[in-house]
């Protein structure tokens, strides 16, 4: 039933349509839009247009940025030796907030799925390999989430780029900083015990 | 820190502005939409635009709608004699799926709460009193929320309307059907015992 008339009726239902808003959220979101001054829904509807038409994958490390090559890519400062793999461009974010690490990233866009038909064509590793001949490159550190997808996205890049004689590395596994022992669930603390290394 | 370049951290900024939508969901909403194919994301810029430019609120009931009136106060099948005064088009909505109710509505977007300065002139209560003048109106049902908020603006409509002699009814507190007692809050039992009625 459409209680809003046609054109809130079809927003809801845009919005409902974006990852993690229920019907609920997206009633609420849409009302709130409604009522913004218009100036301020406008831009919204803007940003989203121009994101959608200037945003593109950089040809290198296959980030989503307003710059082909993008500026992490064309950063002089950053090392060329070492190259993070990661899943998506948040997980790229979460580094590069951290600080920690001074070289290029990978952005694979997904990770090796069989149970839900994501072969290893589907996401962006012939485009990783292709950056493998380069003479500074030592190290390519996999830094796929920890779930089953991660794990075997990160075994299947090994066995590919080992032979090449390039070290391949993984991200540690053990329990997160901060965390109480108590909380920690079974695999972690067994891969954290795995992982231990002399003090 | 930007890690995604202007218009992505733009787009990211205006989706973690609506509401229920932090940082991280409007990170992933953000990359969902850049996923999109093209037209999906101008079809959903261009829904806001539109839905913004065309939705008014109705003279009548204050709905936001894309007719003035609206198609619930233009339709000749409604019982006349009945407005029930929501808080927002979502309680509205919530009424009109039980099918129960054959009145006009009136929307208030809000309600008088003097903690967050929302006095009854910052409500749509000056319009429901012009509503009050016609010689078929006999009930004003309110439905404002069951908060401390709704409650004062229902004890508010109340002393402000029975002057008039119009019935002035308030929808029944009680516990939810379908609810376990044992979940139900302290201050529902006792409105739901203070308000039992014989079988």
């Amino acid at each position: 039933m459409n209680y809003y008339g046609e054109v809130v009726a079809r927003l809801i239902e845009e919005l409902s349509r974006l990852p993690g808003i229920g019907p609920k959220s997206a009633q609420r979101i849409a009302f709130h839009i409604l009522n913004l001054p218009r100036e301020k829904a406008f831009d919204l509807a803007n940003t989203i247009t121009e994101a959608r038409k200037t945003v593109k994958y950089c040809q290198v490390c296959q980030n989503l940025a307003d710059a082909d090559p993008c500026h992490i890519c064309e950063d002089e400062a950053r090392d060329r030796g070492m190259i993070m793999v990661v899943e998506d461009p948040r997980a790229m974010a979460a580094y590069e907030k951290t600080r920690e690490f001074k070289g290029l990233y990978h952005i694979l866009h997904g990770a090796i799925s069989p149970l839900h038909g994501i072969s290893p064509a589907e996401i962006k590793i012939k485009e990783l390999l292709t950056r493998l001949g380069g003479e500074e490159l030592h190290e390519v550190v996999i830094a796929t989430n920890p779930t089953i997808e991660g794990e075997a996205t990160a075994m299947y890049l090994s066995r590919l780029i080992k032979p090449l004689e390039i070290k391949v590395t993984r991200i540690a596994h053990g329990v997160p900083v901060g965390g109480d022992l108590e909380y920690v669930d079974e695999a972690t603390l067994a891969r954290a015990l795995d992982g231990r290394r002399e003090l």
